[in-house]
């Protein structure tokens, strides 16, 4: 089987496995008990702790430990505009469902939410951010690189303006990190969200990163670990597992985004040169090495998903991270796209573990596969396929 | 060294591993994806979710996935006093910070909280619940066994007055489940929090039983996975490792039981046997089998602690799940202990691992060492020690 749903989530890195082990079967202290055992896992985790800030050029104590991306995302919302004077917040249209659902849950409270738009490619306009701010703002939040199209916000713009206006800054890196270098300081980013499955680390486990003077409430209580901002027995392993995963990201990022893009174009100029009447989305540059995503004229995207999975092949129509619900991509929607151009999308996302190999058989199983199904297609006659 | 504080955490078992490894190494699907990593990965989360419910007899589209018992607590505490009319939360006055903290929180908000006393052996009255229950009571929160002196609470009892009086019930059962049957049918408890690294299972993952009629809001809003009631990427590994703990727990039940409590009897006997002015605390015989809490009079707990780390043993005076604050016991001032039994107080838990051979060495260090101590003692006169 051939895995190109890489944004989904990664095969954990054997280095990884490694390293998480010893934190199962020998080093299973709590980390809050002051004996030996405790005191391990809690030396493990401030090594995790360093090598995660390292990723993005934090400071150690500026890395809160969650549960995951999601748990990071409502972390920040809640942290910060539970404890906000202004009632205004600005977004973008293109969020991740850990972003839209909090802003619902905070409408309903009494917020008010702008969704700024996006152009053909996937772009929040800087200007619109700036535009956009009033003296109630509280707290803008924009997404790094989008899960869906892969393309690259201009974040250090926005930062530059919510630092200059004041506004608290939070951007959601769950697809961005480790794939493209992230530098927290010279981003003038005041949080940003991280996930440790999507850079082949394990499931479970992410982190929040809260810059030095920013304070939020806990959205979690009880025990008082990670200073009283997460309460909860430290989930060691997985956590040491997130610290190797970002060292590795970060050592071999420049082999990792040539190695990975080089797939990846190939991927995209065999496929727009064999199969007819498909468009490449998302920004032409802006965009995460990673990502791949086309919209296939005249094919349904879900049975595409269904008969690449029967020839071996495990891809998505757009966001896997939500539950398996059928409907249109509001990602696409705010670009602009049509239902048709919906309907036929498909998402390829590679990783380290694919090979060239693999990329060659997957042209030439996409190739049958959407031959196949245009054959059979409501639009045969439109497009004449 | 010999590890004596699996009430704090527990080593994997090693058969929870080899459950575990596969869903890094090649299940490493997102559980949302349509495709056969997809649903493999969703196929062992509805198994580990068999296996969890079955441990308490509930069904398993009643167990909600969290990352460990603190998150569960919290996910009752909010997910049932926001959405309700009433004001007003019964509790114990020994509950785990995890329970103390979110009733902070809520008093803030306005709720009235009452936290019922406890007699000498921690025990909550459970007629005191039916005095306290008035018509604002929205929800009643009582630990199933103690963390610090394992007694274990009249669950049973508590159940059938909050259900007589229509009332939502909760237990943290953090430190009871696997040691000792519980059937949530039976208890007519609404809401039972679950953690897995009590019973030889990964960190980083627990659960929530929720009844299936009980209603909750959701603490972390998203992708809408569990119902909507959870959102983030499955934990899937440690949700598996967490499925197979279980399995093991209930499947081994009486002989775990059998086998730790010769353990816990055969330490309490030596130790009130050999070393003179000590006390076993909490509840004579409602009590978890893996727990054994002594006060040794005279002696500084903390001390202790760390001399027995130096000498090979790893304990805790109470609580290891909050961080390292030396603050005194909540739990046995609320027993009624003075500052200087609360002081010389030493929790030893026993596990599946330990053996009889580390219960004779732990007696004979533990005998020296209290021996040291007192000798340096300020209460040395005043028990001719």
């Amino acid at each position: 089987m051939i895995y190109l749903d890489n944004a989904a989530s990664t095969p954990v890195h054997e280095k990884v496995i490694d390293e998480m082990i010893p934190y199962f079967r020998e080093q299973y202290g709590n980390p809050s008990s002051i004996h030996k055992y405790g005191r391990l896992a809690r030396i493990a985790i401030q090594d995790a702790r360093k090598r995660i800030a390292s990723l993005i050029n934090a400071d150690e104590a500026e890395i809160l430990l969650t549960s995951g991306g999601t748990e990071s995302n409502n972390t920040a919302f809640y942290g910060i505009t539970h404890q906000s004077k202004g009632k205004h917040i600005i977004t973008s249209s293109i969020e991740h469902d850990a972003i839209l659902e909090p802003c619902k849950r905070l409408e309903a409270e009494g917020f008010q939410i702008t969704y700024l738009p996006v152009d053909r490619h996937g772009l929040v306009n800087h200007e619109d951010v700036e535009k956009e701010i009033s003296s109630d703002t509280c707290f803008i939040s924009i997404m790094f690189a989008n899960n869906e199209v892969g393309t690259i916000q201009p974040i250090k713009e926005i930062g530059e303006i919510a630092n200059e206006k004041k506004v608290t800054f939070h951007t959601d890196a769950v697809q961005a990190i480790g794939k493209i270098p992230i530098d927290v300081k010279e981003l003038k980013v005041d949080l940003l969200s991280m996930s440790s499955h999507k850079i082949n680390g394990p499931k479970g486990v992410g982190a929040l990163y809260i810059k030095k003077d920013v304070k939020i409430d806990p959205l979690i209580l009880g025990g008082g670990q990670e200073n009283g901002l997460r309460s909860g027995t430290e989930n060691v392993a997985n956590i040491v597992g997130f610290g190797k995963a970002c060292q590795l990201a970060k050592d071999n990022m420049s082999q990792n985004q040539e190695y990975v893009g080089k797939l990846g174009r190939k991927l995209v100029f065999e496929i727009l040169k064999e199969i007819p009447h498909t468009t490449l989305n998302g920004h032409p540059e802006k965009r995460i090495p990673n990502n791949i995503h086309f919209t296939f004229l005249g094919v349904n995207g879900e049975d595409l998903i269904i008969k690449l999975d029967e020839n071996g092949i495990a891809a998505s129509t757009g966001s896997a991270c939500s539950v398996r619900v059928q409907k249109a991509s509001h990602v696409l929607k705010a670009m602009g796209f049509s239902h048709e151009q919906i309907t036929g999308s498909l998402r390829l996302t590679v990783g380290i573990s694919n090979t060239e190999k693999e990329i060659d058989e997957t042209v030439q199983i996409l190739k049958k596969v959407v031959t196949e199904l245009r054959a059979v297609s409501p639009y045969k006659e439109k497009y004449n396929f």
